[in-house]
């Protein structure tokens, strides 16, 4: 079997997708396959996103930072995934993260128009799509909505919620703790509070600079519970 | 001219097709014509979304509650318009907010099989979905980005840029002004501060229980800096 079509089948985009449309597509249209070393660069932030980017082997490293404070989130996206379909179209079309490969990675990217020929081939394409972005765009809303009581928890859970999916691994925020209480509008010591509890029921660890989260789906749960 | 051909071929979704393109989906497609006389309900709180509904004449106003605290947004949208259009697919497919006719209102609607067949019909449909479905996904990430400082008015900003769109109007927040405060994780007395600023610069009125925002985009703009 052609090593190409092992690859991409297993995308969430082509799922549900026949063996012999891939195929045809694979030949029709110019995929580019990458191979990425260990910490080199895939995508830097502000990179106009001309392609869309699926990780078909290993994983990929995000560091998103905010744009006036000194805080960033890192965040590991293991194969199969892709790179920020929802920053293909619309009004930013530009990474809001750098992209390393973690380990050796393999990617495979197609130009904006060729992609957009893809999901218009079948109405699975379309389906598919069209769920991923929806399911992007409710995180806002849904997460908004569910607040009740705006503690510093919530507010740290709503941040991660925004920026991650459920598919992301070794959630991370880098810091200086000025800057972060800033972002979440508290004190010193209320955060260290916070972060104190939320260590405690194992959802996270931390130091002066990071926040290692250990259970994303427990923090995001405290805004949804 | 076929009156439904003028009604459809203001709508976002519909911009850049051409009529005839138009005039054969409106003969092959399952179009409902519906008037709503004002205060008529169009849509109720978590209403299954199996339909696209289009505002095509008049306004539509919207109220969006929180899970559980007594705090609503209310927003007018006039015609051409979409009822939230990223909950038709991925994990929410329930209206998160209660729609009315304000004054006399026109919508169509459409199956949501029949309304994937009108995107699959044409590249041109698919760009402006992924648009304004990417548009809308983005708006949480670089929201939450361009938060420098985590003041009441940056928070107060965010929720109004999640849950309304740059074609919302007349947007108001009612509350009990103890709900409105654990939303805001903030006290009474900075609350009516940051109240009392933003009203001095035109950007919104307040009374005891509701906010009504005058200048929507100079409130996003606080968050956009």
């Amino acid at each position: 079997m052609d090593s190409r079509y092992t690859q991409i089948k297993q995308l969430p985009l082509f799922q549900g997708v026949s063996q012999d449309k891939i195929l045809a597509l694979i030949e029709k249209l110019p995929f580019h396959f990458l191979k990425f070393r260990s910490g080199e660069r895939i995508v830097d932030l502000q990179d106009a996103c001309t392609h869309i980017q699926f990780i078909v082997s290993g994983k990929v490293r995000l560091v998103t930072p905010w744009q006036n404070l000194r805080v960033t989130l890192e965040q590991i996206l293991s194969a199969p995934n892709m790179l920020a379909p929802d920053f293909l179209f619309g009004r930013e079309i530009h990474y809001p993260f750098i992209a390393y490969a973690e380990g050796t990675c393999g990617i495979v990217q197609l130009r904006k128009s060729d992609y957009i020929q893809v999901i218009n081939s079948d109405k699975i394409f379309l389906f598919n799509i069209l769920n991923h972005l929806s399911m992007n765009s409710q995180r806002a809303t849904t997460s908004i909505l569910s607040i009740t009581r705006g503690t510093i928890a919530e507010r740290l859970a709503m941040c991660v919620q925004a920026l991650t999916s459920s598919t992301s691994q070794e959630i991370k925020l880098k810091f200086k703790q000025r800057d972060l209480c800033a972002l979440l509008g508290v004190t010193r010591s209320t955060l260290i509070r916070t972060l104190d509890k939320l260590s405690a029921q194992g959802i996270l660890t931390y130091s002066a600079n990071e926040i290692n989260i250990l259970d994303s789906r427990s923090l995001k749960s405290i805004i949804h519970a």
